[in-house]
């Protein structure tokens, strides 16, 4: 089979062999298949879909196009969570030290912001001192020392990743559930894992819009990750509105901190506890899931969380000070109150509107590789639910201009819904799926 | 608009605009659009398909991608002949003297062969010393002097089509009715036509398998064509076995002249006359289109047609004693017959197995850019409804080698379906359709 009969095979709706997968796969790679021929294939993909013999083949071809880790000489359970991306989803930072200090080993590879979304690694490098470029070995050295490490995603681990998401990336081919679910279990399982805590985010600041395509998603992560034998359980949370009450990168280190000292926003705390619940279940670190949430919230009220992440910033360079002391992380020299015109309750705020005014004063790119502005952000004075009155502050904007901050000023302003009606008490965890609910297996 | 947005609004099913359009064309040309980004686009247009206002305006970008030849010289109207392509397809070299002897002007810019199909510059070129590079003005200083010139399509013609279609033969994208559209009358229009006569065939050898598939794409090229103003009719002809008793580059240039001498198999001239009389109704050289086929049988029983044949093969640089005397072309020194083994009735040639016989012999190409044996090539002997007797010959293979003869003869055999029942006669032409009907106009 040639490229080309593989793509008019795709595109006329018949099945793919592995040996087809794998042609497309690592001849890209090897520069039999090229650009304009990869693209063409993953338009017709886009419009086709693929069976789930189909995504397990992709995926296994994605992950032999590199290294896969070696976490075999660390004790116990390797188990991770990975996020779709949302505004102010800073649960990474709480839910890996309460895994770790509940006994599951968390090697954690993250990424950086695009666009609205922010990234883990972008927020960690707000801390002064503090990398996320270690390779395989330190790693594998950091976990097994911490219980946790978080680290960017090393060139020699899935290559093909790489170059099929930077096409997919300007050819709009980003939004297809095999092509997504490739792109996330070849890299997870190249980190060596024993089990994964998805959390799929739905609504206005995610990737998938509505909770019937984040469903679509999860089933899908779920059933591949099943035919490749990576227990895995998927959390649905509500992104409609920010996650917390900060967006930007310092901001949601402090609001991090906050959480793990026992305070912070409920729905942040909530859904980490939650994550990390389904981690240590599936780590086999405690009896039963209910069992795993006591033991979730009882790490993390004790400090024993807060104390791994002490431990976890000052093994990966970071200053452990700025635990005690958020007047040394990066600050802005401007803040500037979003003020309400009007009085009533807080009904919606829209975080696809607050992710872009983040990425406007500075805090996330619009490119891969560009820089971000650890202090600028901005944060939510008002959450959906609470009352407003005319003059008084919803948020306050970070920034390092006064020309951003404005643009930012009224970005926010508009984000904000002001009604008569409060909207019920709403939870950010909107459903759980088990593998076994997907696979139908007992 | 970038092109990352023009390819997810036509991948979403929204109707692009003219500008969206441009973009994706002239930037494919000025380098702003990648070649990445333009398979991905045409892989959306396979399966979106395009509206007829989409199709005007692609046709009308590749139209404006390169040169307009000036036309405006040559008095009458200037009316050319399409074909989709199909197998011992040598009608262009009765249809353009016989409608040119008729009065109108044939300015004929043709292709050469790919694959199974043949092309009409190859035939031509077998010819000694004809030659079918010719620029712009020379090509009209030919139609204006002869009546008609058969020429290459030259570089600085709709140079996007010579793009676009390269990346589509790689990527499975050629088999796509807009894009089709597109291609041929881009080309048309930039060759300064009054009117079309479109040749779409259908059937084992052709380009649409199925008549349904074939009225589709006649359908599309006649309301574009009506949408950009040029007049034009369709005739959907039957390509299921070969046309004719040859196919081959020379093979066939001496069919056509033995049908310009009022000889030949019954279907060539059947079938030229057809599309010749459409040409001569279109460039109103006729009162209607009886009148057009009476002048179409006219001036070929009379020796107009072959007088003007002659012309133009010494205009072009040929020797036209190979009218007179065909030995003077290229002959194969190897014929093998091909022997049936069973007594019965011919009901079917494969012409697509034929075609691809040839292609194997050297008569026609795999790639682009292979040079072809003029000489070589297969002649049929007991046409479809000929009764046959085992150890009869079915048909003669024309090669250079023994052991491609031997091949040859071998895949000839199995092109022939003898059975006990003669199918009814057919008539290759199986249906005109009118702009007036497409359009809905009166």
């Amino acid at each position: 089979m040639t490229a080309y009969e593989i793509i008019q095979k795709k595109r006329d709706g018949r099945e793919l062999s592995a040996g087809d997968i794998d042609h497309m796969v690592s001849g890209l790679l090897a520069g039999d298949v090229a650009d304009y021929q990869m693209t063409a294939f993953l338009m017709a993909v886009f419009f086709r879909g693929m069976t789930a013999a189909e995504t397990e083949l992709l995926t296994r071809s994605m992950l032999a196009s590199g290294l896969t880790i070696d976490t075999s000489s660390i004790d116990g359970a390797k188990v991770d969570k990975h996020s779709t991306g949302g505004v102010g989803d800073k649960l990474s930072l709480i839910v890996a030290p309460v895994a770790a200090a509940a006994g599951v080993s968390v090697p954690m590879i993250s990424g950086r912001g695009l666009g609205h979304t922010g990234g883990t690694l972008d927020k960690l490098e707000s801390i002064p001192g503090l990398s996320t470029a270690f390779g395989p070995e330190e790693f594998v050295a950091l976990v097994g020392r911490v219980g946790m490490a978080i680290v960017g995603q090393s060139p020699d681990v899935v290559p093909a990743d790489r170059r099929m998401y930077a096409l997919r990336d300007v050819t709009a081919t980003i939004e297809c559930v095999p092509l997504i679910v490739g792109s996330i279990l070849s890299k997870k399982l190249a980190a060596g894992l024993d089990a994964l805590t998805l959390d799929v985010k739905v609504g206005r600041g995610a990737f998938m819009a509505t909770r019937e395509r984040g469903e679509e998603l999860a089933r899908a992560l779920l059933a591949t990750a099943d035919r490749l034998e990576l227990p895995a359980v998927a959390v649905l949370t509500d992104m409609d509105a920010p996650l917390g009450a900060t967006v930007g990168n310092a901001l949601e280190v402090v609001e991090s901190i906050d959480v793990l000292r026992g305070g912070g926003p409920s729905d942040v705390r909530e859904t980490s506890l939650e994550l990390a619940a389904q981690m240590i279940d599936l780590g086999n670190a405690a009896s039963d899931i209910e069992e795993a949430r006591r033991a979730a919230a009882r790490v993390l009220d004790s400090g024993d969380a807060l104390e791994v992440f002490v431990r976890f910033v000052e093994a990966q360079g970071g200053d452990p000070r700025i635990v005690d002391d958020p007047s040394l992380l990066p600050r802005a020299s401007i803040t500037a109150p979003v003020i309400s015109a009007e009085t009533g309750s807080v009904t919606a705020i829209d975080s696809l509107e607050i992710g872009l005014a983040g990425v406007g004063l500075g805090a996330g790119r619009v490119r891969a590789g560009e820089a971000v502005d650890p202090a600028v952000g901005v944060v939510i004075e008002t959450p959906v639910g609470a009352s407003i009155g005319a003059g008084e502050t919803l948020a306050v904007v970070h920034a390092s201009s006064e020309e951003t901050a404005a643009r930012a000023v009224e970005r926010v302003l508009k984000a904000f819904t002001i009604g008569g009606e409060v909207p019920p008490d709403g939870t950010r965890v909107l459903e759980i799926i088990t593998q076994k609910q997907v696979s139908g297996r007992s």
